[in-house]
């Protein structure tokens, strides 16, 4: 269970990075798009450590991480590269970092002795409540609830076949590379696709 | 106190409802749906448990509540019926779910040895910050601070009546039940008569 | 360290009347006119205290502070002196709330065993936190990530000087109230120049 909590870094600046893309898109000043990046990056896996009660707190304990994040909120704000960046730059990071959270979410509460089906939501509530809490921040709708091409549910399937690869005895290696996997693939293929879950029925 | 945790799972159900008729308004997808309907049925009490260091978290602890409010999501998603759900044919159960609510958080706030006053502020955190949270994900002014037929007031009420009762060394049956009949019928009484709080005076 | 908890409660009052006014604004009733007062007060302080695990939290402990927000809050509603109160009368008392939070914030967490940074960041948190839940409640872009007159810049500076005096062995009183002092001096300045910090660059 060592693989973790090096995983869990990489995921944390893509996740970041969409936090100060929405929040320059506001006009939010350095004070706000650090706040909303360290709110993207690390929203998620801070509600899941609240619900499990597992502690400390990541970020907390070790101020490489918003340290980190700091710098590159003051580089957003300064460097005029920044200033180009688009959304769609950020989908295959972005993914990775779902795929990373999902399944470092789930690993965290099957440790934590939590069932099968919740460790899985705890999976996607650390893989999304970060860019939830964004856009909630941000005056937006969550754009995950409203017809985005599958983010949850990718997050929802990579952190099923890890769970399950892990029940049934596979290397835990294999089982957190599978699930991160298949997040990715399933998310790039559906931006590529378009592919949305329905909303509304019988209308 | 045997008694708390089995009228919770009676609300339950009511207040993930309301969530899911917020949801589908907004056109959320069926990851949008669950997940209101989740915060919509377990915000208040995660965060009395939270406030209070209760812990295990009901929901995280035990899988078949949020499977429940899957299947319901996933009802209102496919099934035509739902989208002739209109909010008050929600009215009884919500006032009951109401009701439930305020009375446990009060009765798990007081048996933690929390002041009276205090303890019913839990009852009404428990009752409310469900729909609170429901209102702040759907970007809408939470509705219960805007004049709502006295919602917030009703739970308050009833947990009043319900820790003086205990207080007062009746049974603790007939204090819960006490305390939960004066919320639904304080609830419905407003409700029929418009009855709301007063907002600004002076004006 | 006594300090601490006794200069927590000026700050109070100050922070619940800047979440009476805005809850006014929307017209609220009693009910939101307590919620979002509660809220401002008490919502940084009870981050903090989720993040770094302190328990019991203040206002749950001791029914002395959601009392008196009530009192507040019956009174802004029925009498109509507070309908006169403007925000620029609140700029002073509430510089001072943010001197106080903030180098409370800090404290609490050097006491902690948190490190430097982290540390100084839990002072903006306890002092920030409480405005931003105010405004997010009340349907509002956050105040303090848009060019405000440098809100968490300023809380920022003072819990530095707090905690590096702190480091280097001076009086714990002469290092809270140096910080305090810097906090209630910048932002005065700030808001007199309208200083505020850049937001995008390269556009």
């Amino acid at each position: 269970m060592t693989l973790l909590p090096i995983i869990e870094n990489i995921g944390l600046m893509a996740f970041a990075m969409s936090g100060i893309i929405e929040a320059r898109r506001k006009r939010f000043d350095l004070v706000g798009v650090y706040a909303v990046a360290l709110c993207t990056a690390f929203g998620g896996g801070t509600l899941r450590d609240l619900l499990l009660d597992r502690k400390p707190i990541l970020w907390v304990n070790d101020p490489v991480y918003a340290l980190a994040i700091f710098g590159l909120a003051v580089g957003a704000i300064f460097l005029p590269a920044f200033a180009r960046l688009r959304e769609r730059y950020l989908q295959l990071p972005d993914a990775i970092g779902l795929g990373l959270f999902s399944i470092t979410g789930t690993g965290y509460a099957l440790e934590g002795g939590i069932s099968l089906f919740v460790a899985i939501l705890m999976g996607v509530i650390t893989g999304t409540f970060g860019g939830v809490l964004r856009d909630i921040i941000c005056n937006e709708l969550p754009s995950i609830f409203r017809r985005t091409e599958l983010y949850a549910t990718c997050s929802f399937l990579g952190s099923l076949v890890y769970a399950v690869l892990l029940k049934t005895d596979f290397n835990s290696g294999i089982a957190a590379g599978s699930g991160v996997a298949v997040v990715i693939v399933a998310r790039l293929i559906a931006i590529r696709y378009s592919i949305k879950l329905p909303d509304r029925a019988g209308e």
